[in-house]
């Protein structure tokens, strides 16, 4: 047993915030991924590598099993974590305080899910690596991205799903898909307390979602777009601008709330422009549209008050070369995206100006494989 | 027969463009003024002095009783304009095409007041002199201002109203203030076309007028507010910049139209802030409420597709000294106001600096005098 598993990052597109306030969000997959090497071994040992991170970590079987008294093994899909294992965890790994790093999170996360599908049978000896294109911290996805290449990886070693094949065009039927999401899923609740599901989902199905109400739809075909997407590394608390929003709201809300209104229907009118690049001639017109759909968002944005000096640079900087950019996820900092058309030179993604720095050009991705 | 009466220019505070959409604006009127003494003569002829845009013109009454064969003399409230007398005057002044110069209109407006006023009677020799604080073509009424004043100034010369007292305390009663807006009106119309009557009404009762659906509301009382007027000198079509606007509702209407409704909730925010100022402590928190309803229309009206770098230049600039701007009138250049606090200093209104100039430091200001 030696295989590789990848899943993508995602981008919020449109709605970031409004879909806290019921509005729709429109999220895509990146081809910035996450792989995850499980190999089986006769060691007695499960092994946890993340170079990333720079964690190297290693467990005697032995002293898991003792973690796992209940009836575990739960390999159908799952809604709700078991918060008596997660205590135990919590007090094996030796964590007290609410905010973990991102290392004990990740322990946490690998540790859950392995336990909770191997807990009621012979642990096996494993060694699990993982390493990403993905920054963490930066509103990309990247827990959501190593929680699903757990899921699937330890579904496949627990024999709840097949093993891949090693042939790209091969997947996953939608009913493994929806068991290694909703593991992957409580991957995030051990890592963020209360996640949407968005992330996951990305991760898990690629291409495109709408998220609306509680209730994530993948969205059918959607053409490739080419986004410069660009970290402004400033830092930020993701709950803390999501509590600013609320508080404008609830200061303005005559003001605001026909805002909120105005973003969901950014994210339909886009839904609607990439659906119909898939099915007719692309022209400059469908880009028109999208690059003036990010516009109007990124003021929307900042009249919710998540904006940024540096991400207002990196609107101004790339609209010198005729980009629109907004800003994607929380803001206040965090990542901005710009939208390329079919000729922007991607030497672009080189420049390192004004303070910004450039990440990667990249493309929307295909799911996990 | 010798005084002088005088005019007070406008700025729009909040509702620009949106008030075309039947939503509410907020017009205020500032302390940059238009100036017209009026002197009779026994020369029998008529001065019209210009010296702001260097024209001195002069008529015979003689020739001018020529183009007043018809019933004139109408010195009641006004509504509609005399085609036949505009026709008469613009072949008279020798104009053909719509694009008229500022001394043609200047030029039209008057002898259409002049002629109207005395048209059924003998003709006075008088000596006009009109002189301005404003700048033409800047969005800020000069027009309505100079408007306003040869209203004033004719009404009393043909007796309609009485003569000022030079008593700055003493004033028209409401009667005679509808008569002079109606009148000025009529100027607005040979000089715009199709004006929306907010720029005479605010140069005639001075402080704040909320304006919607056509209908002009004067404000009571309105706090003294300090704001500094930057000219971008960035020319541009009023015209064009509103048919701009209603292009985009129409590509956009559902993303645009929940815009506009938030520009009217800005307007009655600001015009309850601005009443609660009047009655209450002035605290920090409302100059707090002000600016922030001055960011969020400035997005809007970027949404709208009215601004321009220089406006978001003003804005960026000001912001770095804690100051919050915005867009006034048609955008797309022109100018942009800035709320300056009680305790900022003055002397900001010297600075030149990033290609955008500052006009001038002025106060909400009295009305006609």
């Amino acid at each position: 047993m030696d295989y590789i598993v990848s899943a993508p990052g995602k981008a919020i597109l449109h709605g970031e915030h409004a879909v806290v306030h019921g509005k729709a969000a429109l999220a895509v997959s990146l081809n910035l991924r996450t792989y995850l090497r499980l190999k089986a071994s006769t060691t007695g040992k499960v092994y946890l590598n993340l170079p990333n991170i720079d964690a190297f970590l290693c467990w005697d079987l032995a002293e898991l099993k003792q973690l796992t008294p209940y009836t575990c093994g739960k390999k159908k899909e799952v809604k709700h974590l078991d918060a008596e294992l997660v205590r135990r965890l919590r007090e094996f790994v030796g964590v007290t305080n609410e905010n973990l790093d991102t290392c004990n999170m990740a322990t946490l996360a690998f540790l859950y899910i392995y336990l909770s599908l191997f807990g009621s049978e012979e642990l096996p000896s494993l060694t699990v690596s993982v390493w990403s294109e993905l920054p963490t911290g930066a509103g990309l996805g990247s827990s959501a991205a190593y929680s699903v290449c757990l899921a699937a990886a330890l579904l496949c070693a627990s024999g709840a799903i097949p093993t891949p094949l090693w042939d790209p065009t091969a997947g996953w039927c939608q009913e493994d898909l929806e068991l290694i999401n909703s593991w992957a899923f409580q991957g995030e609740m051990i890592i963020h307390g209360n996640p949407s599901g968005v992330d996951n989902a990305v991760g898990t199905w690629g291409g495109m979602l709408r998220f609306l109400a509680g209730k994530i739809i993948p969205l059918g075909r959607v053409p490739l777009l080419r986004i410069l997407l660009t970290n402004t590394k400033i830092p930020r608390s993701t709950k803390v601008l999501v509590a600013g929003v609320k508080d404008r709201i609830n200061k303005f809300p005559s003001i605001i709330t026909p805002v909120l209104d105005s973003v969901d229907a950014i994210s339909c009118t886009c839904e609607k422009v990439l659906s119909e690049m898939t099915c007719e001639p692309i022209t400059g017109e469908h880009y028109n549209i999208l690059e003036e759909l990010i516009d109007i968002n990124q003021h929307h944005l900042n009249v919710m008050g998540v904006g940024h000096p540096a991400l207002d640079t990196l609107c101004r900087v790339t609209l010198t070369r005729g980009l629109h950019s907004k800003l994607t996820g929380a803001g206040g900092g965090g990542c901005g995206i710009t939208l390329l058309r079919p000729g922007n030179d991607e030497t672009l993604a080189q420049e390192r100006s004004f303070g910004v720095q450039v990440l990667l050009c990249h493309r929307l991705s295909s799911p996990i494989s």
